[in-house]
């Protein structure tokens, strides 16, 4: 495949990752800097990450194709706008024509989960119907047909996070009860096990292997809802992959054979489920993968 | 829009109903006749149809590009293959090569399903991301992108009739308990409404107005099911339209309200899901409306 050398960003609360992708869709820089929130913050910390990523491929900015952007938050993609992300600080931000402004080149936005669903195909070069599932600090899915995302009217697609069809009816902040986000998610994990701090992702593999139960309990639900998550998609869209990608990833085999073991249980049970194959089709985005950044530049000017 | 004149047959259980499509895209002639089970009596009877839809259209069947065709059971679209589509007596049949062989045109198979979706889509001109719920003995979805059908990877897309997410938990032939079509389809109304006999569809607004309470459980039931298949196609596609479709699709208005006023409530309980405006895109396929017949022809050659 031979592109146009483009830039992508993935904003996230915490950190902005940066790639340039050279002609031939390789990655050729990758940087990473520390989000600081705010309209005027964001803005000024993404021009200097696009300069530097441009200078250290050895190319002016005005060599690139443009800039691809995910982010959360809601998308208007062909405005340009990002709103409510509170994480970044962020209500209502024009980001794509001011930080083409600012850069000289086009900026395309993209909801960040859908920009890792473009990249997850992309990297796993995986053609067809596929699925992304991202286990974050919330729950939200990704559907790409030969590499190209569906985004619904809104902008909403992939939003399963908030299907209310969890049986233990926990509420959300959403306004609904049992959505799956409120037992598959980073926030999931630290209400059912408060002992996890911040970030029990890191720790929770741990905690089991020492005993503790209520640990136990909330990676169980999280694989029950992850599960559930994947059944939905494979009844709506019959992917022939689901890619697991998110922060969440990183608790890997224990993650995953939980899920491939809920999922086989379900078809153990059903013909009509056991033709989805999806025990066998759940496959690990590769570890440390910039889904979201090398996703946002591939969709830029798609 | 000009397109090569078409064949369509939409086969059923009970009947198999035939169009014919012009130039410019119309119906030139429509023609119904009943199925008569078993691979020799569909074959024939198919054939057969589609010499006399030709012949009423005033042209050689070798006028037309070719025939599409509709049919449940699990089609295998690229081999031309039906199989398990008991109703009409059939365990697998090449029916594209065999009726090809017969009447001398290619001839595509599509799920009944999808062939609907296209067809509504196409008849409601309906643009961007469209969802389609068939409402019959079973429950299914068809989903299209500009008028383009998402098939899947083994032509399973849509099929969220076996999402088991029902809290009443009711068994299903296909091994899960709670699955959608378990309280929204036609048999459903059957088994919760055994008075209604074999077409409870057609009696049980009456039976309602009459005071019959089994059969208005029955109905709350069906808009329960069917409104939450709708909350599953909203989350997961975003679509900007939402069409019902299917043989109780004549309940007509109780259904529909009473669809949309679920809806409503469940938007009103959640700015999330008040976001993808279910309750104002929810439409009715027009009454009578040969949708899959439609939907199988212009999918011909696609
Ligand atoms: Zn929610
Ligand atoms: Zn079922």
């Amino acid at each position: 495949m031979i592109i146009s050398p483009r830039i992508g960003l993935d904003i996230g609360g915490t950190k902005i990752e940066g790639i340039a992708l050279g002609p031939t869709g390789e990655i050729t820089v990758r940087k990473v800097v520390a989000t600081v929130p705010g309209p005027e913050a964001v803005l000024a910390s993404t021009a200097e990450l696009v300069a530097a990523l441009a200078a250290e491929a050895g190319h002016p900015v005005a060599a690139f194709a443009g800039v691809g952007i995910g982010i959360p938050g809601q998308v208007d993609r062909a405005g340009g706008i990002v709103r409510n992300a509170y994480n970044m600080g962020l209500s209502t931000l024009a980001l794509a024509d001011e930080l083409s402004a600012r850069v000289g080149i086009p900026v395309s936005l993209d909801n960040d989960v859908t920009a890792a669903a473009i990249g997850a195909a992309y990297i796993m070069q995986l053609d067809g119907t596929v699925a992304y599932l991202n286990l974050g600090t919330g729950l939200a899915a990704g559907i790409t047909i030969d590499g190209a995302p569906i985004r619904g009217t809104d902008g909403y697609a992939g939003e399963i996070g908030h299907l209310a069809i969890d049986p233990r009816q926990r509420p959300c902040p959403c306004g609904q009860f049992g959505c799956l986000e409120t037992v598959a998610s980073g926030s999931a994990l630290k209400t059912h096990w408060p002992a996890g701090g911040d970030h029990p992702g890191r720790s929770i593999i741990a905690a089991i292997a020492a005993g503790d139960t209520e640990a136990e309990l909330a990676l169980e639900y999280l694989i029950d809802g992850a599960a559930a998550a994947i059944r939905v998609l494979g009844l709506t869209v019959n992917p022939g992959a689901v890619v697991i990608g998110g922060g969440l990833r990183l608790l890997g085999d224990p993650l995953f054979d939980g899920i491939r073991e809920k999922l086989a249980g379900w078809a153990d049970a059903s013909e009509f489920i056991a033709e989805l194959r999806l025990p066998e089709r759940v496959v690990l985005l590769p570890d440390g993968s910039p889904a979201a950044a090398i996703g946002a530049a591939i969709a830029v000017n798609d």
